[in-house]
């Protein structure tokens, strides 16, 4: 099984630096815009997390910068969800919307820390595979 | 009375457009560093604020661009209290350091809600007055 | 002739403070995307304008914040142009999607600077006009 | 030899979450004042750069979150340059001030690329080595 979620974006001009590309730390705004629109789609997003009693930072994120975005770009980023047993490890891949080539790539991990203890959980807690529809692994 | 503060902020390359500019919209990070020292400086910031029961919401803010700040230049921005009985209005001014020659103007408007009631205040809370060690207005 | 634009905005989780709302300066960035789509409407956007030989810096911002919009809220942004002869001020209006209960409010204005002698027109050049479709004033 | 250059931020209130923590995004602008403290110190910063022929864009970024950082807190960001015959590898580290509790650990590749040809030049160019003040390796 794998999740994927496209989302698509115009860049904006306030991202774009003094060489007229996008400056490369805002591509974490455009993995988030897509982590969202994944994490609701199986109704797991920010507030429900915190409502269901357990937060998820990212304990890392990694970019991969192949080609620039340009003011106006018109950009697809996909996230995919390809592990949530012991944390969501989700990957991004930005292309232009046009042509699809590949300008930027990525990944991020979060793992569940339960709200009150602070407590970093091992294993995903009951509440991600019920979302997910899947089994627990025993 | 007047109470002023003044904080240095090193223009950063992330907060400059394609044309080398800081973008228009980055004198508001600015305005609320130099706010937030402002604040400090009687004891009364966005932390304590909250303690007190209050939330003070910016309902106004303006910005007028004199001069641009470029990458790497050194700005000084003075926040000058200049109004409190009703709400905090605070005046804003954004020089070069090196020349004194002024950049930006600003001026922002927060009003007092208390926390629960989401009411808000007409009048400033009593905790601004003690906080600015000046008696209330009868 | 009134010319006016909207865009939908989803509010992102990177855009809310603390308390859950939109920080205040981000609507600079609201602004900035409906204003790309309406001078997109007369084609004389941003790389437009380089190209025809003017910048057109803002020179005056303003923001009133009425309700706060919260993470995962969409909202629809109307950027309006209500003077273009001396300089182009556009007004914005942010309300709700699904209501259309207003949020903020703001206005922005711009001068044509020209290129080169980096010299402030009084009068908006004969281009802006040519975009716009209207005579220039005698 | 190693060339390390450390920088204080004081956590601004517009890179704080809802959670109360700094966004984990906003660190690519910690690294960034870091990093162009260090390019500084050996008079080789963006406009240096520039002046030289070469972009040196970013094609991988990487972080790593220990600890959050919060409004208010003082954080020093060490960056310190491991890699430079054919790439600039900076290395981050953002500490508490007060405590040296280390919070985010970071990386980041820059390329060197000749403007005009758009080339990727796969040893770094000569004026790296002469800012470094170190022989070209043979």
């Amino acid at each position: 099984m794998k999740r994927s979620v496209e989302v698509e974006i115009l860049v904006p001009f306030h991202d774009v630096d003094v060489v007229g590309i996008v400056w490369h730390g805002h591509y974490a705004k455009y993995f988030e815009i897509a982590r969202c629109a994944l994490l609701d789609s199986f109704d797991y997003n920010y507030d429900r997390m915190r409502a269901s009693g357990y937060l998820w930072p990212l304990i890392d994120m990694r970019m991969r910068y192949i080609k620039p975005s340009l003011f106006g770009q018109k950009v697809r980023v996909r996230a995919t969800l390809v592990e949530w047993e012991s944390c969501l490890r989700i990957e991004y891949l930005v292309r232009d919307d046009a042509t699809g080539v590949r300008l930027t790539k990525g990944e991020s991990v979060q793992v569940a820390v339960r709200i009150g203890t602070n407590e970093m959980c091992p294993v995903s807690p009951d509440i991600l595979f019920e979302r997910l529809g899947m089994p627990k692994p025993s």
